[in-house]
């Protein structure tokens, strides 16, 4: 094991320069613009799964953008396989304006990697390669059978990979999944994420006049589609914060008094994540913690809201149309079809007879909770801890990957979440980061893992 | 006289030409993007101004986009003296993909030019230079004294304009002002309107964190500032439309019993209005006919609003920022600065802490209302009634000519409010047009008007 270690140690100037070789493309998955970019750094990666020493590799339509499928499953029989899942597709960059360097032009400052996609998920994908490619240059072979699945729409919904798992279904056959697209608890609190939250994701587009009127021949005369909108969305929440739409919460699954313990005992400093967030207070629902609010309990918030001029100066209009972009959060055990169609109804029921309404569903995905004594589990605390020389936390995510809940649907497949993401790594957000130490640190904790898998509990 | 009406009779094609070049240029005073085109578009007036054979022409500075002066006063003495005012300015054209032809590129169809400014208010403006040039052509003098002021800065606000008469108030002086800025009540209702809303406008800025944050890992705990900045707009109004911030009714004028009669009497048809404007039905205050609502009730409507993300596809944030522009028109005798002022205060006071709130204020404009029965307002009767060969009928306007009650206030001159507008005219929205036969017909009128303030009741 010290020549893959050693080998990981002399190669760190080697790996920084793949991953910002990887970094540069703009895989942004929303929209149509950059499909061409997407569809580059499938290929991108999947020469470079070839040239590390995965054998298959095969780039594979979904539908939507492809999924990068690879495999090294020359481990002695017996031995367990191990799926690694993660995705090569990015969120957009706007505002634009609020990058301090260009977002898809990788820059190192203070031990970080700034770009689009070094967290989420581009330099944790990254990370599983550089371990395989230590094994293989060094002691010739890995200690258990992987295969590798990196989807392209992970940040639009993933909603082409349930019907791909189905097809790919003997392919895919593993004894469990490992996904790191997951954060540490802080910067120093190596942890693990067994529960992720769901989501559910719609826009909704209000006509009134076919055309902008003047807000003064028509003004209280003709009804205006931003006001119908900022009435309705108002609408969905009450004074304490809680959305008001009827069955919202009725399938939400309550944490354990061992989990709230679990959950005091984290280094949870309000004042710091203030700080962190540059804002003056929090905000949210009433009656629950912030952990509680971040981790079990469902969210309603508006992505997105525009309507009539938005430019500079003044122009007085009753707009044509007004629209919002609505995503919901969910937990355990919320139904992300059935959420988005109480969404959605809601939505239409209160929608005044003057303007239209036309919703456009985009993407869902089931929350998930994951066993904390499973063996891959157990495995990952004990690579965690080699690596980085203190026990992991067991945390949940506010954020979704829906696809882990799929695993476990379609494929029966236990999830291990070794995240390696920054506390404060700005996903989705500009000047998105990856901690250096946790990039390397990453590599050597996926290298034990899989010696973990191999010589410790096996997994059944 | 019947050299005059020949003389426009037989000069169309030229009167055409010359609109069109002058709707070409793209003069929108809105933001900065256009100011060159503006000063353009002046210097072009200024020019065909002294071409015309009017004196004095000159360029003036307002500290904002600048106004142009022109007069004759080679009238014999005891002459009256009228002032007639219009603008060079005009809105923004979005959404540009809803114009069927270009907005700068004036076309001619169904006897209507289409071209931003059309008939808001450069095809106006143009008519008074050509009734102008009409007499000075054949007749070779006017039967009245003239000044001419064509701002640039009516369509946000003409918030330069009350320093500028201030300034000029000497070279101003006139015996009333004429404007041609309004429209019909129907395309064959030839109408004179002594009535028009004020206007105030505003933009507010709501910050939450500094940067979008992901909603997966913050949604919960920090605030979304789309979700108070609707929260705070829809609360604006109640069930039944009313404004509900204290005070903002309380200077409004009633209609007399005699304005009611004969708003009842004029060919309004609810149906064929709903047909024109394209929507499935009327919305507005609870309480009041559909003429009240238009004119002689005051208005909140949000013109413009936009945060996070609106692009294409989904992008799952809480977004840094949420903005929105506001806008009230009101009615006699409401104070535009103190209901501006209610309204920032109350937008203030229910400003969630956890959102940080700017507010800018763009422009007031009072609104005015004309004595029927002076001398001004008879002679533009008898002039419409001459060139279009109907009694013209007396209606308010729900727009905002906020000059109108500067030009009573600073200047103490009457205001006779000739606008030759169609019902249809589109204006601030997109495929703006103006019918020939009221630009052609409104030249006529404006060469009546001269010889009926000469020769018919005097002014005072």
């Amino acid at each position: 094991m010290s020549a893959v270690t050693d080998y990981i140690e002399a190669n760190r100037e080697q790996f920084l320069a793949g991953l910002v070789e990887l970094l540069r493309i703009p895989s942004i998955s929303a929209g149509t613009r950059n499909t061409g970019d997407v569809l580059r750094c499938a290929e991108w990666l999947a020469a470079h799964m070839r040239q590390v020493g995965l054998n298959n590799v095969q780039i594979l339509p979904t539908g939507g953008h492809p999924a990068i499928y690879a495999d090294w499953m020359d481990a002695p029989s017996g031995s367990s396989t191990v799926l690694v899942y993660g995705h090569y597709d990015v969120q957009p960059v706007d505002p634009l304006n609020e990058w301090e360097t260009e977002p898809f032009e990788p820059t190192v400052r203070d031990g970080r990697i700034f770009a689009r996609g070094a967290a989420d998920d581009k330099g944790q994908v990254f990370m599983h390669r550089k371990a395989i490619e230590a094994y293989l240059q060094t002691v010739g072979r890995l200690p258990i059978n992987l295969k590798l699945i990196v989807e392209g729409e992970e940040e639009i919904g993933s909603e082409h990979l349930d019907s791909f798992m189905q097809t790919y279904k003997d392919m895919l056959r593993a004894d469990m999944v490992v996904v790191s697209d997951t954060s540490w608890f802080a910067n120093d609190v190596p942890s693990l994420t067994y529960g992720l939250r769901g989501l559910t994701y719609l826009q909704v587009d209000l006509q009134g006049p076919p055309n902008d009127v003047h807000s003064g021949s028509y003004g209280g005369a003709v009804g205006n589609p931003i006001q119908a909108l900022v009435q309705m969305l108002a609408s969905l929440k009450d004074a304490d914060d809680h959305v008001t739409i009827a069955g919202f919460y009725d399938a939400v699954r309550p944490i354990t008094p061992q989990e709230q313990n679990a959950w005091d005992e984290l280094p949870f400093n309000e004042q710091e994540y203030l700080a962190e967030l540059g804002v003056p207070e929090l905000h949210g629902e009433r009656g629950y913690s912030v952990l509680e609010r971040l981790w079990a309990r469902p969210t309603l918030e508006i992505n997105g809201i525009w309507g009539g001029f938005t430019g500079e100066g003044s122009k007085t209009i009753i707009p044509a149309r007004a629209s919002a972009k609505i995503s919901c959060r969910l937990v355990a055990d919320q139904d992300p079809e059935q959420i988005i169609a109480l969404v959605e109804d809601h939505l239409r029921r209160i929608c005044p007879s003057w303007v239209t309404i036309t919703i456009t569903r985009m993407g869902t995905g089931k929350a998930s909770v994951t066993e904390l004594d499973s063996p891959g589990v157990q495995a990952a605390l004990r690579a965690l801890e080699r690596s980085f020389g203190k026990r992991a936390v067991f945390i949940r995510g506010g954020g979704s990957i829906p696809i882990v809940a799929s695993f476990q649907d379609v494929l029966s497949l236990p999830a291990v979440l070794m995240g390696m993401a920054d506390a404060d790594d700005h996903a989705h957000a500009p000047n998105e980061r990856f901690g250096l130490d946790k990039f390397y640190g990453g590599i050597t904790a996926a290298a034990y893992l899989w010696e973990e898998l191999a010589t410790g509990a096996p997994a059944d």
